[in-house]
C-alpha cells in the first residue's frame, strides 16, 4: 500500500465510470422510446429553440420615451358659444404631449358661475324638498354641487321644489349634446414619437425612420405604412373596433399598444415597432353608469372688482394611453447550455416511463425486472466473485421505481 | 455482412437499452430514498402544482385603463378667503380622473402677486442681510423667490433686514394653517373603474361587476361591500394606517394596489379585483424635510391695463396612486410537462445523494462500491467474454461521484 | 407464498435500487468528464450561486412613490415680455411634482389671441394662394392653425398671398428665440424624494438617508455625495451626455433612473439606490422633424366685456422622466433546491456527451460499447442465470443513444 495507493486513487479519478445498460429486445418498448425521444427532441428543436428562441438572451426592462402631437382644427358654430375654432391648445388635455393625452370632442360648458347662493339642480334626488325643514342647513347635497342653506326653493303653485345651496352658481344643467361638438376630430392626426433603449444591450432605436421630412409630413399609418408614425384619430378608433361619433359623445379610453420585438441577431433595421389599437374601458352599452369617460375642470377668471368667477367644462372626449412593451433577444452561450441540458434532463423522464412500461406493462415484464434489477447480499461470511442473478422472483421488485 | 448486417443495426436503433441497477439489500439507504422521493413528489404536487399553480401557462403582462372619479363638496370659511364652497373641480389636480389623482386639503394663497421688487421673506437665510452690499445685485436668492436688486431693506431701528428682490410680490408668507382647511374631504368619495385584459388568454374583465345602478350609488367599499368600487377617501387613508387629519394638514401619497390574480381554469366570475391600501411616502415625524407632499402653482389673470397678475397657492394634500397589477394562469400542457419533467430530474439528484451514503458513508460501503462499479479492462491481447468482477479494491473508487 | 410473499414485498420496498456502473480505464475519456463535471460546478457556483444569486427568493414587484421638487429662479429681459421673473409656478409644467415634470427653457409667446380672422401664416405650404378660389370655404388649413374663409390675402404688389382664416387671431409667428430665454435653468435643483416597497419582503426604504436636515438642504448629488437627493438640472443633461444649452434651446427628454438592487440577507443600510441619466428622446441633428421637444398651451383670460381671449405658448424645454426599478432577493430554501437540483442533472447531460466519446469516438469504442450494453435475450425455454455478455458485435449497438 502507501504510495502505490496513492497513485492508484489518483489514477483511479481519471477512469470514466458509465452506466451498464440492459439491452431489451422488446420492439414495442423500444419503439415507444425512440417516439418519447423524438418528441423531446422536437419540442427542443421546435419550441425551445425556433419558436421560443431558447438559444437567447432576452432583455424585458424597456426604456422608452413617448412624445406626442396633435394637429387640427374644428370649427363649431353653436347657440351656446356662438362661432368658434378649436385648436390644438383648446382640446387637448393636458398638453405635454405625454403618452397619455386626452381629446375633448364633447363639452357641457357652465359659465360665469360665481360663489353664491342658488337652487340646487332638480336632477339630484337628495335636493328634492316639500318644506325648508327637508334642507338641513350645513349639509352637502349627496351627490350634489353645494351646501344647503336650510330654505326649499319652490316654482309657484308647485309642491315639490329644490334646496337652496351654497354652491358655484348657477350649477350645472345636465344635458349634453346628442351630436358630439367636436365631431370633426376624426380628421385630427397625431404624431407618435417613440425613443427605446434596452440597456442590456445597449440597443437604442426609434419609431420614426430615417426617411425624408416631406414623407413624414404626409404619410398616415395602414397597413401599406406600418412605419409611419402618424395616424388619424378616426382609423386608431376604428382599428380598435370602435365607432368614432358614439365614442365622441360618450368619451371612451383607447390604447396603443406599440411593441418591440427584436432579435438583435438580425439587422438592427430588422427592428421595428408593431402597433395595435384596443378599447380599454369597456363599452357596453347596458351599464350606462360605467361606460364613457368624461371629468370636469374649470377655467378661473377674476373681475375688475376682484372677484372670482369660473367657467365649469364636463369634458367628454378620448383618452389615448401610448403603452409601449418590448423584449430584446440576443445569442448568449449560458441559456443555450442550459436549455439544452435540460431537454436532456427530460430524456431522463422519458427513459422513466419506458421503464415502468417494460417492467410492469408488457408480457415479459418479469423477466427484464430480473435483468435490469441485480440483487447483491453482503454476507460478511463469503464474498461472489459474480453477482447473484435471479431472474425470476417477481414480488421482490414491485418497489422498482 | 453487407445487407444482413444493415438490417440488423435498424432492428437495433428499436431495442430498448435500459439502466442495469444493482439492488442493495440496505434498509437504512432504501428508507432514505423512499422519504427523498417522497419528499421531491410532495414539493412537485404541494408546491409546483398545487401553490404555483405549475400546470398553467402564466400572463403577466396586464393591459390596464383606470378612470378615477371624485364627488363632494366642502365648505370653508377663513379670514382669508371668505365662504367659499369648494367641488371637484377646485380641488381635484389634475381633473382628467387618470390613474394618479390629488386632492387638495390644505393651501396657502398668497393673492395678487406682481412683477415687481419687494423683501425677499426674512424666513430664508440667504436673504438676511446688514447693509446693501450684502445683497449683491442680480444674484437669485439661494431657496428664494427673485433676484436681488442691490438693496438691503430694514426696519426702522433694526440692525438686520432682508435683501430686496425682484419677484412676484408680495412673496409668499410661509405659514399653513394648522387645522386642514378642507378637514371634511374625509368624506368625499372616489369611483374606481378598472378595466383589465390579459392580451395572452383574450380576456377582459373589469372591477364594476353588472349590479343594478342603483346598488353602485350608494354603496361603499368594506369588507362586507368587497366588489364595490366606490371608496370613502377617510377610509382608505384609513386602512393605509394613517391618520386622516394629520395627512390633510402636511400631505401625502397612499397607494391603492388593485390586483388581479386569475384562474381562468375557473369561471370568470370567480377572477376579481382584490384591493389593498399603503402609504407611500413615508411619514417619519423626526424627519420634517422629508416628510408630507405639497407643490405650488399658480392661477394667472390679466387686469384692465393688459397687466398679468397671479394668485400663488402652496397646495398640501393626498395623492392618490392607483396600481393595478395581474396574473392569470390557464392550464397548458408544455409548463405541465416542463414541471413533471424537471421534478423527475430532480429525483435523479436525489438518488445521487443516496449514492453517496450507500457508497462513502455506511458500514458495508466498500462492497457496495464494488459491486456497483464493474470494472473492464480492454487488452488487445484476449477479450475476456465477462466482465472482471472484484469487490474489494477500496482505493480505485474513491472517485466514484 | 401468501404472507410470506407480501411480507417479501413490503420489505423490498425499502431496499435501494442504484445503477450498475462500469468502470472504462480510458484516461481520455475519464479527463474529459472529469473537465465536463467541473465546468458544470463552476458554472453553477460561480454564475448561479455567486453572480445570479441563486439561492435567493426575489421580489421584483415593486411599489415605488416619487415626490420631485424643483427649487430656482431666472430673471429674464427681452423686448417682448420686458423684465421678468420666473420661479416654480411659471416654468414647471405640471406642477404636482410627480414622477414626470417638464423645465420650460425657452418659449415663444402669441399674446392676446380673439376669435377673429386674419392671415394664415406664410410658411404653412397649404395657407399659400393667388386667388380666392384656392382657398376653399370652410376647409380646414392642413397642418394650420385655422378655418379658410374663402378669401386671399395678397400684400400690393405681390402675386401670392395667405389665406384668410377663421382662428385665434392673431396666428402664431414660427420663430424661436435662438438662445434659450431661461438659460439659467441649469442652476435649478430638483429634490427627488423616492420610497420604495417590497411588498413580497415587507421592506420598506427611502432615498433620503436618515441625515441632519441641514446636509440635505446643501448638498448636491456627484460621485462624491451618491446618497444626497438633490441634483443640479445642468448636471444632470452633462451626466446623460448632452449640451444644456442646446438642449435647453430645442427641448429635450431625459431619463433618471433610480435602481434599488437589494440583497436583504445583508443589513439594510446596504441597501442603497444607483441613479443613472440617460437621453431618452434621439438627439440626430441631422433629423430636425423628430428631435426636440416642445407643446403649446394657452392662458385663458376674459375681458370687461366677456369676451375670451388667449396667451398661446409654444413652450420649449426639458422632461424629465424619474424611473424606479428593483429587484431584492432573500435566502429561501426552494430556489436552493431547485438551481442545486437542475445542476445536478446537467451533470447527467454532460455524462450523456462523454458516453457519445466513449462509445463511438474512441479507438476502443466497440470493446466498451459491449461492456456498457448487457443483451439479454427472453427464451420461454430457458432462462440463464448468468446474462448474456457479448463483447463484439458491433452492428447492434449503433443505435446506443
Amino acid at each position: 500500500m502507501g504510495q502505490v495507493a496513492w497513485k492508484g486513487l489518483f489514477l483511479s479519478l481519471f477512469d470514466y465510470k458509465t452506466e451498464k445498460y440492459v439491452i431489451a429486445k422488446s420492439k414495442k418498448v423500444g419503439i415507444l422510446y425512440r417516439v418519447v425521444q423524438l418528441s423531446i427532441l422536437a419540442y427542443l428543436v421546435g419550441w425551445v429553440f425556433i419558436v421560443k428562441k431558447g438559444y437567447q438572451d432576452t432583455d424585458t426592462s424597456l426604456q422608452s420615451s413617448v412624445i406626442t402631437k396633435l394637429k387640427g382644427v374644428a370649427f363649431t358654430n353653436t347657440s351656446e358659444l356662438g362661432e368658434r375654432l378649436w385648436d390644438v391648445a383648446d382640446y387637448v388635455i393636458p398638453p405635454q404631449g405625454e403618452n397619455v393625452f386626452f381629446v375633448m370632442t364633447n363639452l357641457i360648458v357652465t359659465p360665469n358661475q360665481r360663489q353664491a347662493t342658488c337652487p340646487e339642480s332638480d336632477r339630484i334626488p337628495d335636493a328634492l324638498c316639500y318644506k325648508d325643514g327637508d334642507c338641513r342647513a350645513g349639509e352637502a347635497v349627496v351627490a350634489g354641487n353645494g351646501v344647503k342653506t336650510g330654505r326649499c326653493l319652490k316654482d309657484r303653485d308647485s309642491i315639490r321644489g329644490t334646496c337652496e345651496v351654497l354652491a358655484w352658481c348657477p350649477v350645472e344643467k345636465r344635458s349634453k349634446p346628442k351630436k358630439p361638438l367636436l365631431a370633426s376630430a376624426e380628421n385630427f392626426t397625431v404624431y407618435i414619437k417613440n425613443s427605446i433603449r434596452f440597456p442590456k444591450f445597449k440597443f437604442s432605436k426609434m419609431n420614426v425612420l430615417a426617411t425624408n421630412e416631406s414623407y413624414l409630413k404626409s404619410c398616415r399609418y395602414s397597413t401599406e405604412h406600418p412605419y409611419c408614425p402618424i395616424f388619424l384619430l378616426g382609423n386608431i378608433v376604428q382599428w380598435a373596433g370602435s365607432d368614432f361619433q358614439e365614442m365622441a359623445s360618450e368619451g371612451g379610453v383607447i390604447g396603443i399598444q406599440i411593441e418591440w420585438n427584436c432579435d438583435l441577431d438580425k439587422a438592427p433595421s430588422e427592428c421595428n415597432p408593431h402597433y395595435s389599437f384596443s378599447r380599454l374601458d369597456n363599452k357596453f352599452a347596458e351599464k350606462p353608469i360605467s361606460s364613457g369617460y368624461n371629468f370636469r375642470f374649470a377655467k378661473y377668471y377674476r373681475d375688475a372688482e376682484g372677484v372670482d368667477y369660473r367657467t365649469l367644462i364636463k369634458a367628454y372626449g378620448i383618452r389615448f394611453d401610448v403603452m409601449v412593451n418590448g423584449k430584446a433577444g440576443k445569442f448568449n452561450i449560458i441559456p443555450t447550455i442550459i436549455n439544452i441540458g435540460s431537454g436532456l434532463a427530460l430524456m431522463g423522464a422519458g427513459a422513466f416511463f419506458c421503464d415502468l412500461v417494460l417492467l410492469y406493462l408488457i408480457k415479459k415484464s418479469n423477466f427484464y425486472r430480473g435483468k435490469k434489477y441485480e440483487e447483491v447480499k453482503s454476507t460478511s461470511r463469503k464474498s461472489f466473485s459474480s453477482p447473484t442473478l435471479n431472474g425470476n422472483q417477481s414480488p421482490d421488485q414491485v418497489g422498482g421505481l
